[in-house]
């Protein structure tokens, strides 16, 4: 495995284009797609050729951005309409994920802040924004892992679920940003990838991302993870997340509450790494995260492939809540929240 | 949801022939096939075209018979040397469901029990015997369905895991056994199928035999069973078991584990059904049992869709092994073992 050509996830493209990597076609393809306005944006969004509650995030801003390059040269009324209609297509996208909202309301502030603005400036200035929470999310996850690296011993076996890498970010990642600053430190990692049904995330893109950074990776059913704490030493889970609620419940890809049962049970530590955006102190606890349920053809077959009985029904939540008792750590870009509960998240927050 | 016109899973076809349902072609091709001899036996065994612990056991009977009544026109010593190839060729199909060993050892018990006998009386003698090991499994399958139908609640959702249905024994089922029982006893019953990855038993199997027989199904992904028990009331989870260790651990398909554990978690009854034949009591417990790995192919992609990078690193164990302790009890065609331990199964066998 040699390190192969530099891949990105999302990258503006002057003068008003975001170029997102599809990952979709991953790893078959590595393609890139330019997207045009708030509404391609959302339709990226929507159907996971971008995916991952950071990129998400920085989608949107760059779907606002785009939206208001479009109408630059309208008056100030048609340009404020078109960007409320961007701003509702892409609050509209997908549910669950927080940074969306978190991006979205960034956004927001600008317009609010520049009520005198022109349009010309007022896309200036949304696009310096988007810029700004995309260079964030990088510099959060560097920050991040250099946090969770401490926590990874050398030579670790570390099992992660669904993609919290690179591809989920601007850059670097989340829980795979952990992986990555232990390895640059020094430390041998060898990453245990759940392949994360139903979408494949795991077996397409933490396989694909960390291949691509010569990390040694292995992927194995989501059923097999309990058999494999079983049978081989696991030092430690990581993840990402999507949202965590006030009390540091924690919402993310479909299966990551099993694994950190799972993990609790065999006295593995079960690590959330997440930016700050992916706080919502609004929700008292996980049990008032909106739970998106997604298409059955999901669950069905894959690509080309069908393999249920016709019309068969099927129960496809994409995301599940992992209570914050068996969250051994939250990782964020400013310290660990150790045992998380309601009291440490409001400390680390206001810290 | 009306019944279809019946199937079956196995079936010998006079003079000699087995006839299978190819369980890889479904639910989309209803497709069955003749075996001729004990390789194509233990190919069949191999590759899944048969699969199921209590079928596995009623098809090597067969494959012994096939060859049997191939070699019925031989002498004596070769006749015993043909059988002795196919008794090594079935015998190394698949290592982990005890029923197919102890299936061979039924048929070799006919060839010790007959030193004198001519090769042709003794090919009927090996015929007789794997029809009555057919006929024996089917009639076991329901009386444990009678003992655990009074386990079901009516109106009651149950979890299942992989394929412990008609399809997996020679009729009616273990744990899909269960169910009918109680559907035929006036019960109703929705089942909540994990699709059970890699192999996809689960979407593919349960569901189509569950929906030829108009019983309710949905199905999930293996991940999503944590959260189908936080979210929505599950009364019982019933699996089959591929070996059953003396003190009560269960060896069954990768997964099975995972949701024995998050049953404990929750507090839902787990059960699991399976005949004597699946005790290999030789064994002291479940660290003893074999457990297969099987091809990354099966992980990598599912029919003609490859989904992970090249040549990426898999860990695919067919099963896993469920510790006693999490066994709320095993339902047998002789009674039920309930907290099951050394003691009580030891009990139940001898009685």
């Amino acid at each position: 495995m040699t390190a192969a050509r530099p891949f990105f996830t999302l990258r503006w493209r002057a003068p008003a284009g975001l170029e997102i990597l599809d990952q979709r076609e991953l790893p078959r393809t590595e393609r890139y797609v330019t997207l045009h306005d708030a509404r391609e944006t959302a339709d990226a969004i929507r159907s996971l050729a971008i995916r991952g509650a950071p990129a998400i995030g920085c989608a949107a801003a760059y779907g606002i951005a785009l939206e208001a390059a479009l109408h630059a040269g309208a008056e100030r009324p048609a340009f404020d309409a078109a960007l409320e209609r961007a701003f509702a297509v892409l609050a509209a996208s997908r549910p669950t994920a927080v940074n969306l909202f978190w991006a979205l309301d960034r956004m927001r502030r600008v317009l609010t802040d520049h009520i005198d603005t022109s349009p010309t400036e007022l896309a200036d200035a949304l696009r310096t924004e988007a810029h700004r929470i995309v260079e964030e999310d990088v510099a959060a996850n560097v920050r991040m892992g250099e946090y969770g690296a401490k926590l990874v011993p050398d030579g670790a076996s570390v099992l992660t679920h669904c993609n919290a890498g690179a591809l989920a970010t601007a850059g670097h990642g989340t829980a795979l940003g952990v992986v990555r600053s232990a390895v640059a430190s020094g430390k041998r990692v060898h990453v245990y990838a759940d392949e994360t049904r139903p979408v494949l995330q795991g077996a397409r893109l933490t396989a694909w991302e960390l291949r691509r950074d010569g990390i040694p990776v292995t992927v194995l059913p989501d059923g097999a993870s309990g058999h494999l704490m079983r049978t081989r030493r696991i030092d430690l889970v990581v993840v990402g997340a999507d949202r965590v609620a006030a009390n540091g419940d924690v919402a993310n890809k479909i299966g990551t509450y099993n694994l950190a049962v799972l993990a609790h049970r065999h006295g593995v530590p079960f690590y959330v790494a997440c930016p700050r955006s992916t706080f919502d102190v609004g929700l008292d606890d996980g049990s008032a995260i909106p739970i998106e349920e997604r298409s059955p053809s999901e669950v069905t077959g894959f690509g080309s492939e069908v393999w249920t009985p016709a019309n068969v029904d099927v129960f496809n939540p994409a995301f599940d809540v992992t209570p914050a008792e068996l969250v051994t750590a939250i990782i964020t870009e400013d310290g660990v929240i150790e045992r998380p509960d309601r009291d440490r998240v409001e400390a680390m927050l206001a810290g």
